[in-house]
């Protein structure tokens, strides 16, 4: 059986056990078996806690079979850091990755509704407050997120969902095992 | 001569090139070759453009001896996306990371100065009001980003620097290239 790697932002949720039960559910009703990142059960109380949590991340990370990624963007315009950098690994590791987002929209609309945008019309780029440069390539989130995905033949799986599902919608994850079923059952 | 990956949001700044010369010129100074993502001269053109950066980014990561990521929040509480996307990366090949923040405090810190994070006393938790947990492990960002780098025995140097200048100011970057001189200069 396959084992796919659940990241996301789901771990910080009010009800992160459910959620990841939900999740592991959907993915043994595809036929896969999911690797939530709360099942590997680090020690409530560690010498470090926080070294214990990225261990047991990096073995799942290691043990998996491919990925699906929960991009939905967290406490800014970009998704959870934590769950990019877990990208990073799967996609070094040449495993099959599936992602999708809680948001429709392109990246530079949601930074165009940060006050302080501005359009250089020298240069033909957006700016933020800080002279820094807001990308206007389409992407759903920073490019290096979107292209890790198609260029793996992929793409991110985006949906409008209100603000009080978003960290609840399933749809784009139960997108993303559709997706997967297509690439491991052949 | 060990060739170092310049990963960062220094890409978007106004004076992104000017940034990229001066990062390079003080990796000449430390002995090292830097390889910046502005200087893999993705065409100006390109049919795909972000697939175009995205493919000669991932070539200089798996050209690189190590990496030197400037993980100053962005846009947000945490790191800039595209710049973590690339750590994971590096650290799965397994290659010597170095990091710093322009940001002296805590994640938890940052977050606290949030309207409507609230401390549940039931838990012992930081919840948005989405009722998304805030971490509070004493790291500088989400605990993979500190964690990737304490695996590897080191650490993010933080810096407080003020707002005019975060995203110019190098300090950290050259105790990043001490620290780099360290490990690959024995």
């Amino acid at each position: 059986m396959r084992r796919i790697y659940l990241a996301g932002p789901d771990v910080f949720h009010r009800e992160a056990v459910a959620l990841g039960t939900r999740k592991n559910e959907l993915c043994a009703a595809y036929g896969f078996r999911g690797l939530y990142p709360l099942d590997h059960k680090a020690p409530a109380v560690a010498f470090d806690q926080s070294r214990a949590i990225y261990s047991g991340c990096l073995a799942m990370i290691a043990e998996a079979d491919g990925g699906i990624f929960n991009l939905t963007p967290f406490r800014g315009p970009s998704a959870d850091v934590g769950t990019v950098f877990e990208l990073g690994l799967m996609i070094a590791h040449g495993k099959p990755c599936f992602a999708y987002t809680n948001f429709a929209d392109d990246l530079i609309e949601r930074l165009r509704g940060n006050p302080g945008l501005t359009f250089d019309e020298k240069t033909k780029l957006w700016r933020d407050p800080l002279g820094m440069m807001a990308e206007d390539f389409g992407n759903a989130d920073n490019l290096m997120l979107d292209k890790a995905l198609s260029a793996q033949g992929r793409r991110i799986h985006r949906r409008a969902v209100t603000e009080d599902r978003r960290f609840e919608d399933l749809d784009g994850f139960v997108a993303c095992l559709d997706e997967a079923r297509r690439v491991f059952v052949r």
